[in-house]
C-alpha cells in the first residue's frame, strides 16, 4: 500500500507585526503570495500529497478571492483555525481524512522551504516515526540565571527549530489529545510532554519565518539566490 | 575630563566558509568592503573614537592595498591577531594606549550595526560598567538532554548575543588576564568566568554576522532597507 504524505500548513498571522492590514501570509511574493509559494513547494515535492490548509475563519473568503486572482488551483482542504497555534493544529489534525500516513506540519510563512528538506523530513519520519527540522545557532547564546542575571551557555548544545515537523499520523493524533499547555511552542514540544523521542534533521538557514517587513525583503533576496543555484 | 570611546574591531576570517579565496571581511560591500563599512559606522557614531583593528598578520599588506584602492582614510591602529578570537582580542587590548575609557569590541563582519546601537552600548556601559547587545530568539529552541536526546526549552529564557560588547577598559584588561578556556565563545563569557554581572541591551535583528555567501546577499538587502528608512 502506498504511504500517504500529508501536509498540514498552518497560517494564523493577522498582519499586526507587519505593520500592514494584510496578514503576512497573503503578502505578494514571487509570482503570487507568501502562502501560495509555501504550498507550491510541497506540491512540487509530491503532486499527490494531501494538503490541509488551516486559516483563521475571518480570512477564508479573502483567501478564496486571492485564489481566483492568481489562478491558484493546487488541490487542498481548507480548515478553520482556532484561538492558538496548538488549537489550529488540532483542528487541522481533526480534519485529516486519511487513516494512516505521515503529516508534515509547516508554517505557512516559511515559503523558502527546500524540496530536499521536505523529502528528508518525510524519509526520516517514515524511518523513525518523526523528524523535526533544525539548524545550529550561529551566534553565542545566554540564558536567564538567578536574580534576573544571564549566563553564557555552550551554543553547541542547542538547536534552532524550524518546520516542517513531520510525524506518523496516529502518534500525532494521540499527542494532540492532551490539553493545551503554555510551554507548547511547537509540535515537537507536545511530543516531549508525552516523553516521546524527537529526531532532528538538518535544515537550512534560508528557511526563514516571515514575521516582520524586513523578513519579507530577506526572503525575496534568498529566493533570488535559490533560483541562481 | 572627556571619556575615551574606543572601538576594538576584530576580523579574523580566512574565507574558507565563504567558498572564496578572499576573507569575508574584504569582500565588496556598498561603496567599499564589509570591514570598511563596519569601521565607518563607528566613525559615524563618534569621529574622535579611537579605533583598533585586529587583523591576521598575513592580511595586513592586503588591507593596506585595499585602503589605497578605496581611498579609505579613517584613522586607526592596526594590531596583529592571534591564533583564536580570544587571543586576537587580547592582542587588541594590549595595544590600547588610552589609560581609561570604554571599549566596544565588535566583529568586523557585522557591517550593519546601527549608530543607535553603538550609542546605546557606550551609554549603558558608562552607566553600569558593560553592555552586551542581544536579541530574542524568533524560533523554538531545543537543547541536548541525556542519551543524545534533545528537549524543548522556553525560548523566552534565552538571548541571542551579538556585538558590540562594550566594557570599561580596566575591567576588560583584568578579565583578559586569564588563560584562554574552551567555553569562551565571546567577551561576555570571559566576564562570566570572573563572576562579573553582564548587562544586556536590545539590539536589532539586522545586525547579522557575515559568515556565508548567503549572509552577504542578505546584508546587501538589509543595507538597502536601512537606507530606505
Amino acid at each position: 500500500m502506498k504511504t500517504n504524505h500529508i501536509a498540514l500548513i498552518v497560517a494564523g498571522g493577522s498582519g499586526s507585526r507587519m505593520g500592514t492590514n494584510v496578514a503576512k501570509q497573503f503578502l505578494p511574493f514571487s509570482k503570487n503570495t507568501v502562502l501560495m509559494h509555501t504550498i507550491e513547494r510541497f506540491f512540487e515535492y509530491n503532486n499527490s500529497i494531501k494538503i490541509y490548509l488551516v486559516l483563521p475563519k475571518s480570512q477564508i473568503s479573502f483567501w478564496k478571492e486571492l485564489c481566483q486572482k492568481y489562478i491558484f488551483s493546487i488541490p487542498l482542504t481548507l480548515v478553520e483555525g482556532g484561538a492558538s497555534r496548538f488549537q489550529s493544529v488540532r483542528n487541522g489534525i481533526d480534519a485529516i481524512k486519511e487513516k494512516t500516513g505521515f503529516v508534515a506540519i509547516h508554517d505557512g510563512v516559511r515559503p523558502l522551504i527546500s524540496i530536499k528538506t521536505i523529502k528528508d523530513s518525510f524519509d526520516k519520519a517514515q524511518e523513525l516515526g518523526n523528524a523535526v527540522v533544525a539548524v545550529k545557532p550561529k551566534d553565542s547564546l545566554r540564558v536567564f540565571s538567578e536574580n534576573n542575571q544571564t549566563k553564557s551557555v555552550d551554543r553547541n548544545d542547542f538547536f534552532i527549530i524550524q518546520t516542517p515537523q513531520t510525524f506518523e499520523l496516529l502518534a500525532l493524533k494521540n499527542a494532540y489529545t492532551t490539553l493545551e499547555l503554555p510551554f507548547f511552542t511547537d509540535d515537537a514540544s507536545v511530543f516531549d510532554y508525552h516523553n516521546q523521542m524527537i529526531h532532528l534533521i538538518e535544515g537550512k538557514y534560508d528557511n526563514i519565518k516571515i514575521t516582520t517587513p524586513e523578513d519579507l525583503i530577506l526572503a525575496k533576496a534568498l529566493l533570488k539566490m535559490q533560483k541562481n543555484n
